[in-house]
């Protein structure tokens, strides 16, 4: 039998776990699911013969130690800034490792010493970062190995409603972490624009969007996501012009969310004192200047220059902003109130159905004719416990510990799954739960 | 004899050791300047018998030892964020400390220890933070002891270039500290309204700006100046309808500084590679969008929707920023590379004078009059050595040390210059100095 420790058992992991349960058995393995809450790891192991629920405290040393110690792989679903403390007992204790999360570089400067160990961290394995590098990089070796030239890779990821049950002015809902939608882009970000680097602060990411079609579902806006410039090495693109990945949203949802960059309602550096007693209208009113006779709708219109009866008016009605509802929140950063008053708005109801949508784009040479390949990936939930994002997520990760445990992947050291030994074996297996790519390829004049 | 140990010796700390080594002899006081530059603290004391330089390492904890423990009093001159090095030493000690920085949690935090031992931490007595607080106070003071009650105020500071020295179409240069110009405002600001919180995102705080006029020398454009709020508790206004702090500048300043915030080129969180290849042409345009025939200035204009003509656009070009000139500075963030332009740009030339504005406003009622105080000051530089900023900042600073040496001032713990006790002989004996407010009154309606 071999030990699986999988650290993390929130809405992310239903997927994950149900693959490691359903394929115990057959490959002799034991699954230990820790979980702050006992009830979730429970509740997700429904008593199954092969799966096993712990409390789990990740800031516990001797747990960690303990749990670490008796596994034989390890996979962390802690929030991206926690690895660490995972990441460093594995090394003590000779464990390889997996997260979905951008690899951080606490981890990366472990590389040498996993090395010496012959250890494997494998990073960014789940959707976004995780199939894009996997579905990007077999089309870049297949266009190396040709010998063709690229000069341009655009790669699109979102997580949004699935179409049918798309029904409100911003045509999203929160699929995953809301907290990490609203504080999403602070950092700005950067890419390489027609051989130009481009750098875009926060109070502009939200303007510098693109339309891209994919496939018959429609139009779907690009904002930049991060920073691309480090993936031009990662993806060995060193002659390439174009090097931009973004985020995906349905068209107009930027410029609404601009606004509210504008003003200042994603702002988590400070806390509002007596937050709970505000109203939702006295909190926008907070942000905007004094204006005798004037109404909180007038003075938001005037002040970022939106017409009354725009669509990014009829979006911020919608959410409620204006409203003389009591927040009821303490002691809260403009952040946490805006995140408060999405949840309500942006949740899923029990019937809805989420997706993920992926595109990469390419254009490259061969024989002197310059051709372009657009690839997409469309994936639906199957219901409202392996939604989309828990799919594309978790069965990554899942098959990545597969092959690590039984030996086809080999690699060594601070991974992301951009070699072919890592993401052939994955990507194959993939396209069995339906998470496949549709490539189009033209000719270009 | 008494020990007073200076830590410190820069720009501002002129006036500050010049006060200290004139009053030396009738105070029987010896001076101890300690720098990281040895020659620097050498420089400042001139050879003066009651003056001895050495060379002061903050971060080494045996040298802060040794100097604190044979000091009667330390005044710390060092960046905020390093004077908790120097006041934990000062409280084991015990020692007396006195600085002009905005108070920071960690001091605050140190204030039962302190009043336990009798010991007095006074903060925020330079210029602004400092002379603003008292000058304020004495007005307040006077105000509630008549029984009137006040509904407004307002403050505003700002270090300028004299206006026989102003030719530059931003009508500013630097008169302290270049990096904290360029990256100020960062965490936004907050201030009391007409009885409405206000908050306003870095994003948009330069527009948010105001036009005031001071005595006969025109208009200053006021800029909100981080939390005001904390003052209202500070200075004991609890019925206060507007508290509001700002800096100044001269108008038009802030639409121009605005445009270099929405670019991103403040931007302090990230390092340009081989920015020391790039020309300054190079840099902001990697901050536009691409556009294929489009010169940098039309992007720029059409980005930040600003005519190619209007005075912003001429401030931008007078700066150098559209120039194909190279930048020189490795692995420099934007901030960095935008000071160092600046530094070309706003640099005082030998000739020129400095000086500091300062007026606080006040609406108040008394016996059912509505009635408006006006107070302003205006200080120019003695020469390029005794400037404003080196005035307003060290000469406070100083009288504070003699009248706490010689016990005029008693208060105890982590004080502000806000009770008549400290406030009093310190603004009387700046008057000898010219430091100075013209008080106007005015009844309304």
């Amino acid at each position: 039998m071999k030990n699986i420790l999988l650290i993390g058992a929130g809405l992310s992991s239903s997927t994950l776990i149900k693959y490691l349960l359903d394929n115990a058995k057959d490959n002799k393995w034991q699954l230990i699911v820790g979980d702050q809450s006992f009830e979730l790891a429970q509740k997700k192991i429904e008593k199954h013969p092969f799966g096993r629920a712990i409390k789990f405290d990740a800031f516990n040393i001797e747990q960690r130690e303990k749990e670490i110690k008796n596994a034989d792989i390890v996979i962390s679903m802690l929030p991206a800034r926690l690895h660490y403390l995972i990441a460093e007992v594995c090394l003590q204790y000779n464990k390889n490792m997996v997260t979905a999360s951008y690899v951080s570089d606490q981890i990366k400067e472990m590389d040498a010493d996993l090395k010496a160990k012959k250890l494997l961290f494998l990073n960014e394995i789940g959707v976004d970062p995780g199939i894009d590098h996997m579905s990007a990089m077999k089309i870049i070796d297949d266009i190396n190995n040709k010998g063709g030239k690229i000069e341009v890779f655009e790669s699109n990821t979102g997580g949004l409603v699935a179409p049918e049950f798309d029904n409100n002015p911003w045509n999203y809902k929160f699929t995953w972490n809301p907290r990490n939608v609203v504080i999403a882009g602070q950092s700005g970000a950067r890419f390489l624009d027609r051989a130009q680097i481009k750098y875009i602060p926060y109070n502009q990411l939200f303007r510098r969007t693109e339309l891209l079609p994919v496939l018959d579902y429609g139009e779907f806006e690009s904002i930049p996501n991060r920073d691309s410039l480090q993936y031009i090495d990662v993806y060995g693109l060193d002659n390439i012009n174009t090097m931009y990945r973004g985020t995906f949203r349905r068209p107009g949802f930027a410029s609404g969310w601009h606004v509210l960059i504008q003003l200042g309602l994603t702002d988590d550096s400070f806390k509002i004192k007596k937050s709970e007693e505000l109203t939702y209208r006295n909190f926008i009113n907070a942000f905007l200047p004094y204006g005798k006779d004037r109404t909180v709708e007038e003075k938001t219109c005037d002040y970022l220059n939106i017409g009354i009866g725009s669509e990014t008016m009829q979006k911020l009605r919608w959410l409620g902003i204006f409203e003389n509802k009591q927040i009821g929140l303490k002691n809260a950063s403009p952040a946490q109130i805006l995140q408060k008053l999405l949840e309500e708005k942006w949740r899923l109801s029990d019937e809805d159905l989420d997706m993920i949508v992926m595109q990469h784009q390419f254009i490259y040479t061969l024989k002197n004719k310059r051709r372009k390949i657009i690839s997409s990936m469309i994936v639906k939930g199957d219901n409202q416990i392996h939604t989309a994002m828990s799919k594309t997520v978790g069965l990554p990760l899942a098959i990545a510990v597969k092959y690590i445990l039984n030996g086809v992947i080999t690699k060594i050291g601070v991974k992301l799954p951009v070699c072919k030994n890592i993401y052939q074996p994955i990507l194959a297996e993939l396209e069995n739960y339906g998470i496949a790519f549709t490539e189009e390829e033209f000719e270009l004049d």
